[in-house]
C-alpha cells in the first residue's frame, strides 16, 4: 500500500481560487499554506501509519473501559500538545483563532490519514462553537481550556434505540434537583463514548426536561462531565471505523448542567450538527481523495495487456480504467470545492435557505463520493483491490458510515424537496449556479428549473427527493467544474485539471 | 437478523413464465418444483446458518492445510451425501442429470445462503462440463465419480501475479516427462486451493507447455491430483468471502495430464468459465434478493417518524426508504430474469454472439445488482445497517467480490463495445429485445440503436465501453420488465410486480 499524502496543493488550490477564499477579510494565505504544510507532515508522519493497525486491532472494551488500539494515545498526545484541538477557538481562550477555511483542509487530511482518529477528535469544535454560543461563563471557563488543551475531548449524545432520525421520540428524562439536573436514559452510537486517550470527556446530552407531549419541544442541552453514573455498557462490531469506539452508554442520575434554554436543546444541538454535516462531507472528499492516490499509483506501476502497437500496456493505459481514474479525482476535487463555496458562503453569512441547500447538497454529494471513488479503486486494483493490504477496501468500509451519519443522505434529500424548493433558497442556489458558471451555461440548469417547477405544484414531491437531489447536485458540479476550469491556470498541473473538467461536462452525452 | 428464505417462488415464476422454459422439451416442472424445494430448505436448515459464524471465523492456513470454518465440514458432507454436487452430471455417471436451469436456481440459493461455501463447491459442474468435453475416458472414469459424489472438490487455476486479466503473460510451466507432464509455477487467487471438506481435490491448471512467445496459443489445460506437490504457500486477507480460502499455491515439478489438446488451453478453460460468469451474475442475484429480503422485513417493523396524519410511521412508509425498497427487489428479479433468459437462449443453441452479449451483460448487471442492493440495504436500516449482526454489511462485502472476478466488469463492457458491435450480435439482440417487449417499445430501444450505428464509426469505441454497457442493460432491463409485467398474474403478488415494473420502466422520468 502507497503511504498516505496529504493533498495539500488540491485543497489551497481549491480554497484560494475556487472558493476564492482570497476575498474574505479573514483570509490570511501565509498562515493558511503554514498551518496546512504542517498538518499534512503530522499527518503524513504520525496519523496515517495508525490507520491499518488501528483497523486491524479496533477498539476494545475491558471492564467497563474503552481502550484505543496501540498507538492511538500517544498520536493524540502529540495532536493536543501542538494545539491542534483548538485551531479554530479563538485566541483569548488559549486557541489559534484559525478560519474555519483553513480548519475545512486540516479536518480532510485528518479524516484522510485516519478518519477513526479523526472521529474521536473532531467533535471538539462543536462543543466549542456550543460553548461559545450558549454557555454561561462559568461553563466556558470551565470547558474550554480543558477542550482546547485536549485535556477533554467531547462527544455529541442524541439517538436512542427507536429515536434515530426522529429525535422527537427521545426519552432519555432529565430531571431538576436543586440547582442541577440528573439524567437517566440509554444513548447509543456515542463516537468516542469513552475513550483512554484524554483525562476528561465532556458529554453534549440530548434529553427530555418536559413531558412526552411536548415533542421537541421537550428537549433540552446538557452538560454531562465523564463520570461513574455515565458508562459504557457496549462497544458495537460494525463494517468500517474499527478503531472508532461506537459506544452504548448508559446514564443513571448522572450529574448534568442545563446550557441554553431548557426546551431549546434541539435548537443548540444544530450548532454541533451543522458543523458535523460539512465536516462528514469533507470525510467523504478525504476518502474519495485518498483512493485516487491510491488507485493512480497502482495504476501506473501496474503492467497489464498490450496497447494497440503491441508494446507492453500498463493498468492506465486502458480507456475504461482511466475513466475511473479520472473519476475518482473529479469526485474528490468536485466534492471538495462543493464544500469549499459553501464554508465561504457562511462565513458570507449568506442566507439560512441558501445555506441549509448547500449543506444538505455538500453532506450527500460528498459522503457518496467518498464510497464512489473507493469503488473504483477497488475496481482499478481488481482482485488486489479486494485484498486487505492493498487499503482501497479499508477506505470504502470507512467512507460507508458518511452517508448514514449526521443525518441519513435519504432526510437530507428530502429536505432538498420540501423545504428547498421554496423561493429564497432555489433563487438563491441558483444565483449562485449562474455567478459561478461566469459566461457559460451549465447543460443541466434549464432542466433543473424546469423540474423544480413542476415538483411546486405535487402536493407530496418526497417521492421524488432522490432523483431532484441527483439533479440538483449535478447542476451544481456543471458550475463549480465551469469555475474550477476557469482558474485552472493556478493548478500545479492545469491540463489535468482541463481534462477532469471536460470528463465532468461531458457525462452522459452521446459519444459522437 | 432475519433468517434466510430461500426465493423459490420467484425463482419458480421467473424461469417458467419469465424465461418461458416450459418451452424447452427438457423441462420438467415436477421435478423444477421439487428440486429447488427441496434444496431451499436445505439451504435455510443447514447452509445459511453458517454463514454468519463462517464470515466471523474465517478459513484458516496452519502447518501448510486449510481448514474451513467449524460446521463446513458437516454441511458439505450432507450436501455431498444428499447428490447436489451431481446435480447437472449425466445419469450414466451417477449424477442426477438436471436441466441448468433448474441447477441455476439452486446455484443462485446456495450463493444467497451461503456464498463461501458455494465458492468452494461450485467449481465442480465446470469441472465436469470440460471432462465430459475435452477428457478421455479414463480420465472421465477416474475423476467424474469423485467429483459426483463429492469425494473430490475442484479448483480453476489460471491467475498468476502479473497475469490475471491478461491471460497470455502466464509463466506456469509444463513440461512433458515420459507420458506424462509436470507443472512449475505459482498461481494466485485460488478459490479452494485446498480445504478440509473433501478427500481429494482436482486442480484445473492452465499453464505454459509452449514459449513464451506462442502467447496464449502457448497455454494448455491440465488435470492435477492433490499432491505434496502442489502447496498452499498462502490464503488471503480479504474484504469478504472470509470463509473462502482464496489460496497462493505453489506447483514444483507436480504430476499432471494434459486434457484436451496440447496450445488449447485456453478454449478448453473457457468450458469451465463460461458457466463460472453465469454462476458469478446469480450470486450477485442472490445476494440483491438476501438483501431485499433483510431490508423489507426490517423496513416492516421498525417505527420511525410519523405519516402525515400524525400516526406514528413504519420505516417503509418514507417514501424514499419506499424507493429503495422497489430499487433492491427489482434488481434481483430483474436481474434474475436477464440470468434466466440467457441460460434459455444458450439451450435454444442460439448465435455464440448473442450469448457472448448476453452472458457479458449478465456478468456485470448481476454483479452490481448485488452491491447496489446490499449498499440500498445499508442507507435503509441507517446505523444498524453498518453493524455486523444486521448482516447486510456481510452481503455487501460478500457480493463486491462478483463485480471483479471471473472477468472484472471492464473486461465484459469492453468485449460489448468491440466484437458486441458487430452485426451479428447486435442485431440478434435487437431482436431479443423487440421479442421480449411484445407490442411495446422498451423508452430506450431507438437511443440504443442511433448510439450503437455512431460508435461502428469510431475507430476506438473503447472509451464509452461502460457507458454503451449501461445503455445496453438499461434496455434489456426495460424489455425484461415489459414481459415480466405481460406474465404478473403468474406471480403470487401480481400488484407487487406491477409495481416494481412501474418503478423500473418509469426510472429517469420527469416527476409532473
Amino acid at each position: 500500500m502507497t503511504d498516505f499524502k496529504a493533498p495539500i496543493d488540491d485543497i489551497l488550490f481549491s480554497l484560494r481560487h475556487v472558493a476564492q477564499a482570497e476575498s474574505l477579510a479573514e483570509w490570511d494565505d501565509d498562515i493558511a499554506s503554514d498551518i496546512l504544510t504542517h498538518f499534512g507532515q503530522f499527518a503524513e508522519g504520525v496519523l496515517a501509519p495508525l490507520n491499518e493497525s488501528g483497523d486491524r486491532q479496533g477498539a476494545r472494551l475491558e471492564n467497563g473501559k474503552v481502550r484505543m488500539p496501540d498507538g492511538f494515545g500517544d498520536a493524540f498526545a502529540q495532536l493536543a500538545g501542538d494545539g491542534w484541538q483548538g485551531l479554530t477557538a479563538p485566541e483569548e481562550h488559549g486557541g489559534m483563532g484559525v478560519s474555519p477555511l483553513v480548519a475545512a483542509g486540516v479536518s480532510e487530511v485528518f479524516s484522510g490519514a485516519n478518519h477513526s482518529l479523526q472521529m474521536v477528535c473532531n467533535l471538539v469544535p462543536g462543543a466549542i462553537s456550543t460553548l461559545l454560543k450558549f454557555g454561561s461563563p462559568a461553563q466556558c471557563d470551565h470547558w474550554l481550556p480543558k477542550l482546547i488543551s485536549g485535556q477533554a475531548l467531547s462527544t455529541m449524545c442524541l439517538t436512542e434505540p427507536g429515536a434515530g432520525s426522529d429525535l422527537s421520540a427521545i426519552r432519555t428524562k432529565a430531571t431538576r434537583q436543586g440547582d442541577g439536573w440528573h439524567i437517566d436514559g440509554e444513548k447509543i452510537f456515542i463516537s468516542g463514548g469513552d475513550q483512554d486517550l484524554s483525562e476528561d470527556i465532556l458529554h453534549l446530552v440530548l434529553a427530555r426536561s418536559g413531558t412526552a407531549e411536548d415533542g421537541i419541544r421537550g428537549l433540552s442541552l446538557f452538560l454531562c462531565q465523564k463520570q461513574p453514573a455515565a458508562v459504557v455498557s457496549r462497544i458495537e462490531e460494525k463494517m468500517g471505523l474499527h478503531a472508532s469506539p461506537t459506544c452504548q452508554m448508559v446514564f443513571t442520575d448522572a450529574q448534568a448542567e442545563l446550557i441554553g434554554e431548557e426546551g431549546a436543546g434541539l435548537q443548540a444541538m444544530f450548532t454541533v450538527m451543522n458543523h458535523a454535516r460539512l465536516d462528514v462531507a469533507l470525510q467523504g472528499v478525504a476518502h474519495a481523495a485518498r483512493a485516487a492516490q491510491l488507485s493512480a499509483e497502482y495504476a501506473a506501476e501496474r503492467k497489464q495487456g498490450r496497447k494497440p502497437d503491441g508494446a507492453p500496456a500498463l493498468l492506465s493505459d486502458h480507456a475504461d480504467v482511466q475513466r475511473m481514474l479520472d473519476s475518482q479525482a473529479a469526485l474528490a476535487i468536485g466534492a471538495r470545492a462543493m464544500c469549499h463555496l459553501t464554508l465561504v458562503e457562511i462565513e458570507r453569512q449568506s442566507s439560512a435557505p441558501l445555506l441549509e441547500i448547500l449543506t444538505a447538497l455538500c453532506k450527500v454529494f460528498g459522503s457518496e463520493a467518498g464510497t464512489q471513488a473507493a469503488d473504483h479503486g477497488m475496481q482499478i486494483m481488481g482482485g488486489y483491490g479486494y485484498l486487505s493490504e492493498y487499503g482501497v477496501e479499508q477506505v470504502w468500509r470507512d467512507a460507508r458510515i458518511c452517508a448514514i451519519y449526521e443525518g441519513a443522505n435519504g432526510i437530507h434529500t428530502r429536505a432538498l424537496v420540501t423545504r428547498g424548493l421554496r423561493a429564497e433558497g432555489a433563487d438563491a442556489f441558483d444565483d449562485l449556479v449562474c455567478r459561478l458558471s461566469g459566461d457559460q451555461t451549465p447543460p443541466a440548469l434549464e432542466n433543473w428549473r424546469t423540474i423544480r417547477m413542476q415538483l411546486q405544484t405535487l402536493k407530496d414531491p418526497t417521492p421524488y427527493a432522490r432523483r431532484y437531489y441527483e439533479m440538483m447536485s449535478n447542476l451544481l458540479q456543471q458550475a463549480v467544474w465551469l469555475r474550477i476550469r476557469a482558474v485552472a491556470q493556478h493548478h500545479p498541473d492545469p491540463a489535468y485539471i482541463e481534462r477532469l473538467a471536460t470528463h465532468v461536462l461531458t457525462q452522459g452525452e452521446a459519444p459522437a
